[in-house]
């Protein structure tokens, strides 16, 4: 793991505690990824990328923000991107799978809340992730009751601009999430002094549409069986899409895929062909957590698709390029968001449209059905998602986790049963 | 407890286990509210209305569906009541604090959701609550993540109607609750065929006001120490509003604040002026939650004040009756909503004034944060009320509770504890 001290220093990093935080990773890094068998050689870019996690990534984004370009992170897949690179920005997902700065937020926060929204917090308290301190300010939004009460103490320690989402797709919803777009982008405008013009607009709409469009080509290699690519490599690669330059992300992931694609010419896979094809359905995964992953294919499974905001959800809703004014093309920016089923939105009966599509277009053995602790919304799925699934004959189970390593044994225990029954 | 078995039955109760339900409440009853020392003689009529909770108001509802007036239920201070009445209809608040149906909506919802979401959709599920069962429909909203998908699990066995409430009361905010508004009324005119014209609405919004306002009487009294009532009947007084046919109960509440107010002016309280004076904040106690009064009040303390939607968030926020027209009327309705500080919306720093306030005027020694199970915004909100009553230097201490007895011991340590403390 490279050392950045004086970048670090700068930025203010608490530089004993983010040593902590850094110094398990590459063992953890050799173990689950390095050491799998028959990996896609086009791997090694991701691997350069994680070896150097906060070095080379965040010193572009210090040039960027030198030159006066706004750096601004979120959290979620309803933030339009595409505004902020319009503005000559970079836009980063800051949204965090550690166990580490858990213990410290929830020294403020109640423990009973979703992992994902302590750790987002706790980076920030622990002064451990230099994208938060690189970022001008972060973009929350009301997607779920803990994240829209976590802005409230998260603007306390670095300024957070909040985006309102409806509650519903109804025609007022839709009005909501266009009226909240254009107070972003004026928002943007306002604070990084940049404006946004239909010409950056458009390019910003093509380079974000290209990078989901290489997602949705590497996703579909996965269609193939044997899979081309284990679960937990493409779940790497969709986690630094959030972090990575766009138009360096979209050329390394399309020299992947045509590695890939010549794999799947060979009838050649990472696992043979008797692998249990497993969906994971639910909550996202932000960087690092790879536990589920990790498991379900040390047990012999194979993940072939991720029904989540760090798999489909992130890339297959597309913004249309046919906006002709700024105007326009803010309500496509809008209409890109409503059309992601997320679990905050109700009702939300395409999501399980969405999952049986996916079961069958991944020719899947099983799906697991991933719940952040204390995520009430996609829990509250579960019932509905898991009748449909029934009824196409498909096995299903629950797992409810978090970021610690405290359930791996039990997990281990009841995924290994679950692949056995498949 | 008057049994009415015919009509249960006609309405699709399942009569064993709404015997199950009610047999116990009457010693219950008694033990909590009818051997209290010193009780306002005007508390007869409240104590009648639940000896026969689900009879006579029961009929009446029965009476009015029956002459084709609509019955509406709801779940949240938010819905406006006024439409309803106005539309010749009754409106009653479902929202239900028993444990007895919790287990039966366990085998359906997660457990890790709010003991009030719970115990309304189990009444459905068991069939133990006659004012279900005489709805047309209920009403929900999407105020929190668990009630937001509780609604579409609700409506698969009863018509449920969802009201989108915004997360903010930016002026998008309050535009999009204007247009629920303005659909409501339209869902209620199409579904009972009754017309909502301007003389009936005026009419109903001052009703509906004057029923807050003969609460907010009733609580004035209150703030006198010793306190003529005790917290535990107030709480009860309250509960039953959300059920009652309104003009009586205005009329009965009139009455017994009369009889308070001259308590008052004789220096006779219920306790006597060395009780500390507590406020409970936090979260609604539906009908028949009375477990952290009872232990508050057996221990020697006094609620004097409840800043709860069983509390003040019901009453103090009053409708303008300026409106000259339907449109007026229905912006008006809209501001009433918006005026309330529920920890449903973000930011809700007035809530924390509130807080202070009522504190204040009533004069108390110490708060008690009340947060029901598996409530994120609530409990979330905790932190900056405590620092906020912390710099006023008033004590303050969390609790959080469900229905059920399990933790009646460990709270009346706690709130021993507290209560000596003060
Ligand atoms: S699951 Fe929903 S709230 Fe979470 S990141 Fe995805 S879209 Fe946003
Ligand atoms: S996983 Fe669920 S609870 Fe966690 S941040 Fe996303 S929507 Fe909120
Ligand atoms: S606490 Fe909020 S959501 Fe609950 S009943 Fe009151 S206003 Fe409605
Ligand atoms: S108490 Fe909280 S969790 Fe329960 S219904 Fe009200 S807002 Fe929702």
């Amino acid at each position: 793991m490279a050392k950045h001290y004086e970048m670090w220093e700068k930025l203010g990093l608490d530089l004993e505690k983010h040593d902590q935080f850094l110094n398990p990773v590459p063992e953890l890094f050799t173990e689950i990824f390095i050491k799998q068998d028959n990996r896609p050689e086009g791997m090694d870019y991701y691997d350069f990328v994680v070896g150097d996690i906060h070095g080379v990534r965040v010193k572009e984004l210090v040039a960027e923000k030198d030159k006066g370009n706004p750096v601004i992170s979120s959290f979620c897949a309803f933030v339009p991107d595409e505004l902020i690179i319009a503005a000559g920005g970079a836009s980063i997902g800051l949204c965090a799978g550690a166990q580490f700065p858990i213990p410290r937020a929830e020294l403020e926060l109640p423990n009973d809340i979703c992992p994902l929204i302590k750790s987002s917090v706790g980076f920030k308290l622990e002064r451990v992730c230099p994208y938060f301190e690189v970022s001008d300010f972060v973009v929350g939004e009301t997607t779920c009751d803990g994240k829209k009460k976590a802005w409230e103490f998260l603007n306390e320690h670095i300024s957070t601009y909040v985006m309102e989402l409806p509650n519903t797709k109804s025609a007022s919803g839709h009005q909501l999430w266009q009226s909240e777009i254009e107070r972003f982008k004026l928002e943007i405008e306002e604070r990084s002094g940049r404006k946004i013009t239909t010409e950056k607009l458009a390019e910003a709409i093509k380079l974000v549409n290209k990078k989901r469009s290489v997602l949705e080509r590497l996703y579909n290699t996965r269609k193939a069986n044997p899979a081309p690519i284990s679960g937990r490599d493409t779940l790497l690669i969709t986690q630094l899409a959030f972090f990575d330059d766009p138009a360096r992300f979209i050329e390394k992931t399309e020299k992947l895929c045509e590695e890939l694609e010549a794999r799947i010419a060979n009838k050649q896979g990472v696992v043979n062909s008797e692998a249990p094809r497993i969906l994971i359905a639910g909550t996202p995964m932000p960087l690092p957590s790879w536990k589920l992953h990790s498991i379900i294919e040390s047990n012999g499974g194979v993940v072939v698709c991720e029904e989540t905001c760090t798999g489909t959800r992130y890339f297959e809703s597309k913004v249309a390029e046919n906006g002709q004014n700024l105007a326009e093309q803010l309500v496509n920016l809008s209409e890109r968001a409503m059309n992601i089923n997320c679990a905050c939105f109700t009702p939300n009966e395409a999501r399980v449209d969405d999952i049986l599509r996916l079961a069958n277009e991944y020719n899947v053995d099983g799906v697991i059905y991933y719940n952040l602790q204390f995520c009430q919304t996609y829990n509250m799925e579960y019932n509905k998602v898991a009748d449909a699934l029934k009824k196409a004959d498909i096995p299903v189970t629950q797992i409810e986790s978090d970021f610690s390593e405290n359930d791996s044994g039990q997990l281990n225990t009841r995924i290994q049963a679950f692949l056995e029954m498949l």
